[in-house]
């Protein structure tokens, strides 16, 4: 049962999480690299919340998949849920902001798109949702303007500025919500920007965000 | 925040509904239906327990789609949770059974599939996850062989036994406790037999799998 937490020894909250809903291709370069179009609309997938592992902890690769590829990501809380929510209310549905990676099989994800099949075992598979710390949003002067930065073994693979997004929280939110009830415990991981790549057991992967945290994770294979 | 409600007067336990797995094409006939090959592993995706409706309820078409699909499925509860469960021990892992219905919005799914994108929008939206009470295990004599019916406005639509699944539910839980840890109040859609098709606002679907219970719905159109 995964625990959402907040930074800092005066918060103590905790809350269950809920679902994990992911944008795909929501920055434009790491969408050229895929050689993906550019959407129109959010493209959504979920992970599960059995996926969560915390900062320290150990991504697992499956014995299926030869390509695990780390992707850095602004994660959405959600504090107060909604349907139907309007852009212009979006923002007060925030309950936080965290660095997460949406770790991808990515052999197993081109073999699923080539089929038409769903990308649940390449997104969702145990320990696929690496998450720091959360703080609130008072935390974060502008949630559109943080750096973003992710390095395996010390060495910088991603680095962009969340202003690159191509939906805002606010669009996203009012998409999701549009679609699926928002509920207070659920993450919205928002898109990854370009320079995702493989990883290796033994490998360290460190990832931040401005104003917001850091998160480090090992990789190991799973037994 | 979903609940599992078990049947019966004597039974008030509650659970808080988990992740929500599904097996595509887990009947021969409607892998053929759906022109698709029959799989050699389960096909899995997931559903927010966000979609979640209990008996009584009304299914919403939103307005991205002018297809929605009837999938009548008996639907597995997972009691007590694990990791790389070996078929052997699965079966002591449910909980439950009930019948539920896997609504699909067709033409949204078709759009996915060419396009190699997720499944998520046409298979998670509110609503597209009707669930009946639960029994306990102790009363399905066996869950192998269990007549499944759906009818539409008192039309039966779908009729076929759980003998005819591909993959048996020792199988789906090693499979997918192999990717994904299984919790208490996760929930397993089993997949559809043959007869999918579509409904239409003001429609009433019944569901019945033989020694669980029955499942009725209304449909409208999401305003």
């Amino acid at each position: 049962m995964a625990e959402i937490r907040f930074a800092g020894t005066g918060s103590t909250t905790m809350m269950r999480a809920g679902k994990i809903v992911c944008l795909g291709r929501n920055y434009i370069e790491h969408a050229k690299e895929m050689k993906a179009d550019v959407p129109t609309t959010p493209v959504l997938f979920l992970k599960p919340a059995s996926a969560l592992i915390p900062d320290g902890g150990t991504i697992l690769i499956p014995s299926i998949s030869n390509d695990v590829h780390h992707e850095a990501e602004m994660v959405v809380l959600i504090g107060t849920g909604g349907t139907s929510i309007p852009e212009a209310d979006a923002m007060r549905h925030v309950g936080g902001y965290a660095i997460g990676l949406d770790m991808t099989l990515r052999d197993v994800q081109a073999d699923a798109k080539k089929k038409g099949l769903p990308w649940t075992v390449a997104k969702g598979f145990d320990t696929s949702a690496p998450i720091g710390s959360f703080v609130r949003p008072e935390a974060v002067p502008d949630p559109h303007n943080l750096d973003i930065r992710l390095a395996v073994n010390g060495q910088v693979r991603q680095q962009s500025n969340t202003r690159s997004m191509i939906f805002r929280i606010e669009q996203m939110i009012a998409h999701i919500s549009s679609i699926m009830t928002l509920e207070p415990g659920d993450l919205i991981y928002t898109g990854t920007p370009e320079g995702v790549g493989p990883v290796a057991p033994g490998d360290t992967i460190t990832a931040e965000l401005q104003h917001v945290g850091s998160l480090t994770v090992s990789v190991a294979r799973r037994s």
